[in-house]
């Protein structure tokens, strides 16, 4: 008779499922038991903000997977409705509570993997949270019990506090179902733990584009109520929203409780800490999902990244290494994609701050270009900024927005950045090309070649932030727009330092612009503008640099001349 | 003074105007000169099959720069209508011969750029090849023609000769002017030099479904034509097709007269032969774009790939090396993207016929998927074949056909191969998830995990081809169908070797299986069937496999019986 391996699951959304299936597959005879305190299974949470606006139809297509399925088709015991609630480690079994029932019992285990996930965010000392109308947003029944205050008609204006990837989401969900939508975040920008500041400028002008009041640098202090107890009024340091539904999204924290009540050790970032292996500092608890914390890739540093993708990847490598196989995960990169609106918003790696904070040099581009070929039907434009470290090249982290594909040079990076390339490794990437699908040459090539440029010290250039600083500050430089006339018309920074000398005439007017003059050239993307910069250095012009990602990456007012 | 450097670049397209323009960049002083035989340069050509086609409705759109453009902007001199003749490579100097006039000249250079591209394929004995009717499409004047051509509303049949990409390309483009189209083959089937034959069968059922008359494994023989001199049938071997409009895109030669002329080494390939700096024997001379080989990243092997994105890099690199720079090209994967009607097809690296000729041992999977979350709107398929080396786990190529996004998955094999990573290197990327963007696991995770699976052992397949060959030959064995009734229903291949029985019954059907069988399990994605695999080889079956790619890649008929 062999020897049947007991392997008990806490959690039963992404990680945990995940982590049963596979060691099935690895071992036909393991008693497995998943553990669940909700009543269903492996939700496609990541799926609620679509099914809240409407996009996904159908309840049924979040439900992956019945508890039923677990057991006919994998021999997997999944006990719905049922809270773990000690760990017993010395006799290594798990305490468990029926939540009907209120019955206690103990199951056995030679492997315990803790699935448990993370909590949203609530701060115990916001007034009014508990007012009917206030939602979180991370299972099926706050999908269910938003959409079904919706239903009221009188439920006109949606206020999402939280500029992160749930609120962001949020905010569209409500737009989307025909709410008038605030969002309210607490730092000065929306996306602050994602991008970069010019690159949130672009998200917040979709946003206002699309119709969102924009509430930023607030912190919210209360929610207000009606006679009835429902939300009518978000309170901020500085302003009073009206609310018929309000959504809080703020974050999560793990749910680490059930382990550190058992001894396990929790991270600096308040998530279990696991090795490489996933495995705790008990080696027979394994720990995966929201409720572990990550090795960032690149800083090396521990972060939490609660990302369904990141569950599934840790189920695998548990589901292997409980029924005695041996993987590690090599870490996350933070990568996150969110769409806003009409607008895809990307980043991954490290932003130009967290660059800084690890102890690298970054130097970066900011490349602005179509997604395909420009002629191609559907091209559509995308906006990059890529870091690489200055001293070797390697490529550190990126961040892209736009409406056009910003997914496929997202993943190309992440790849990049996972097998230690450098831009120089960009630059010469086979990467497909035919006109429905890209340029000949692809906004990452170029992104990498302007990054060579300024390593090599051919390229300098300022920020848009910086140009708009010194423009605001009254500064004296000259602003060299070298585009044509008509694109001048079309759309042009309006200051007293802006110049227009269209590059075809910038050769024969060189002797109209002082030779210690400062100079700034700009352009639509920024080649034309590099261009400019090359030849006026060629005309013996000392101080000379372009703006990065000119007019198309300028998320700053522009001024209309035409008609 | 300073001593002005003499460059002059053969050939106004791709790769020589880029290294112009480097060249330029990376040097204000030195006198730049491109010699162009035709009367326009840096036409878009990747884009003619679209123009044609009337994607792309104008014709300025394909011209990127003028003449004049370079002359003003980059102080470069074009000449065009302006034929190189010779290069006397001891006075350092190029022979041009001004084409309206018949003048001859010479041009003094320190370097030279060859970019002399490469010329359509036209068998010398295919006799009809010069009637009226008949076409290449390499340069904006083909189109032109054609377009013209296409105007006689009786052009109603089209025939394209050749099913590489040019002829996918051309297919569809006659076929969006409203043509019936056949397409004639040499081989027994489309895209032969690109992808696997299991592929290529996708891509042929897509044809047909699209109205694509197929004629596979036919060698044209003549072009016949009626009285007024205009085509009117192609013959091949066996067949008679009518024809009022006829491409032939049965490839291309590079153009290397110009400098074997002059002594310069042309490869085993026809291209000419450069270093990795792209410099011809004569280091003087460096070569680019269409008219050289390249080197294969995998395999090490010479090859001819005539891109315009490969074009491109090469114009940089040259340009950098011909101004006292030093960068050298890591090589091509040889990728390729087309459009095949509402397919898209990709493939990079090697095929697995070519990772055998390499001396690699294959280990292949073949994963069917969706592009997106399933539930998302829009949410299409994708068939991922991956390939690796079953020695080290190292990525050899890729090949991906489907409605869904496959430029992506594309670009991100691309970048693991390029830096030598490996099927556990793609299984634990940290590629960008959100719903409308992606599964919380890629097909590429599958895919990589399959192929972890087979080198563990754990994982047991075999091809649909292996199969369908199985069946025709009348084998005993059992191929196992796990899904539901309904799915069974709606498609499932009709063999009387195929029985039906789901997945959740399995378990306890398994008695009905004789334990010597020899079973292939299949379901829709080949998810359900590895978790067959696995649990019927636990229940004690000592022959089980499942079949890669099950219902979703299985290329040959299905049956239904719904209704």
């Amino acid at each position: 008779m062999v020897d049947r391996t007991r392997i008990v699951v806490v959690g039963g959304m992404a990680c945990g499922p995940k982590a049963a299936a596979r060691a099935r597959r690895c071992d036909p005879h393991a008693y497995i038991t998943i553990v669940e305190q909700g009543t269903t299974v492996s939700e496609g949470s990541c799926g609620l903000p679509y099914y809240v606006g409407g996009q996904v139809s159908s309840r049924k297509e979040l439900l992956i997977r019945t508890p039923k399925y677990f057991r006919d088709v994998s021999d997997i015991e999944v006990l719905t409705a049922t809270r773990a609630t000690r760990i017993h480690r010395d006799v290594r079994e798990l305490e468990i509570v029926d939540l009907a029932s209120g019955e206690t019992s103990r199951l056995p285990y030679d492997k315990l993997v803790l699935a448990t996930g993370a909590t949203p965010t609530i701060p115990s000392a916001l007034s009014g949270k508990d007012l009917a109308g206030v939602f979180t947003l991370t299972k099926l029944a706050d999908a269910d019990a938003i959409l079904e205050e919706l239903e009221h008609k009188s439920r006109q204006k949606g206020v999402v506090v939280g500029a992160g990837l749930i609120g962001m989401e949020s905010v569209e969900a409500l737009s989307a179902r025909g709410l008038e939508v605030s969002l309210v975040e607490a730092l000065d920008r929306v996306l602050p733990a994602l991008l970069d500041p010019e690159m949130s400028l672009h998200v917040e002008n979709e946003l206002t584009t699309q119709g969102v009041r924009l509430f930023l640098g607030q912190k919210v202090t209360s929610l207000e109520g009606d006679d009835d107890g429902h939300v009518r009024r978000v309170i901020t340091d500085t302003e009073t929203i009206e609310a018929d539904v309000v959504i809080l999204a703020l974050g999560y924290r793990p749910n680490v409780e059930l382990g550190r009540d058992a001894g396990l050790t929790i991270g600096e970032t308040g998530g279990l800490a696991v090795n490489e292996y996933l495995q705790t500092n008990d080696p027979d608890i394994y720990a995966g999902g929201d409720c572990v914390e990550n090795i960032h890739r690149v800083s090396g540093r521990r972060i939490l990244a609660p990302m369904g993708s990141t569950a599934n990847k840790h189920g695998r490598i548990i589901g292997t290494n409980i029924t005695g196989g041996c993987e590690s995960f090599p870490g996350v990169l933070g990568t996150t994609i969110v769409k806003v609106f009409d607008m895809n918003v990307a980043r991954l790696g490290l932003t130009e701050t967290e660059a800084q904070q690890a102890g690298f040099s970054p130097v970066l581009s900011l490349i602005p270009g179509y997604d395909r070929a420009s002629y191609y039907p559907g091209a559509q434009t995308i906006t990059v900024r890529l870091i690489a470290d200055n001293a070797t090249g390697r490529v550190l982290g990126g961040q892209i927005v736009g409406k056009g594909d910003a997914a496929k040079r997202t993943d190309v990076l992440v790849t990049t950045i996972s097998l230690d390339g450098t831009v120089d490794d960009i630059a010469n990437l086979d990467l497909a090309y035919s006109p429905p699908f890209n340029g000949a040459m692809d906004v990452l090539h170029h992104a990498a070649n302007v990054i060579r440029n300024k390593r090599s010290g051919q390229a300098r250039s300022v920020s848009p932030a910086e140009i708009n600083d010194r423009i605001c500050r009254g500064e004296d430089f000259v602003l060299l727009d070298v585009r044509s006339e008509q694109e001048w018309k079309d759309a042009h920074i309006d200051a007293c330092q802006c110049k227009l000398i269209p590059l075809n005439k910038l050769r024969e007017s060189v002797s109209s612009l002082p030779k210690d003059a400062r100079i700034v050239t700009l352009c639509r993307t920024s080649i034309r503008a590099y261009q400019a910069q090359r030849m006026l250095e060629g005309e013996g012009f000392k101080d000379v640099c372009f703006m990065d990602g000119s007019i198309m990456a300028w998320p700053y007012a522009v001024t209309c001349s035409s008609k």
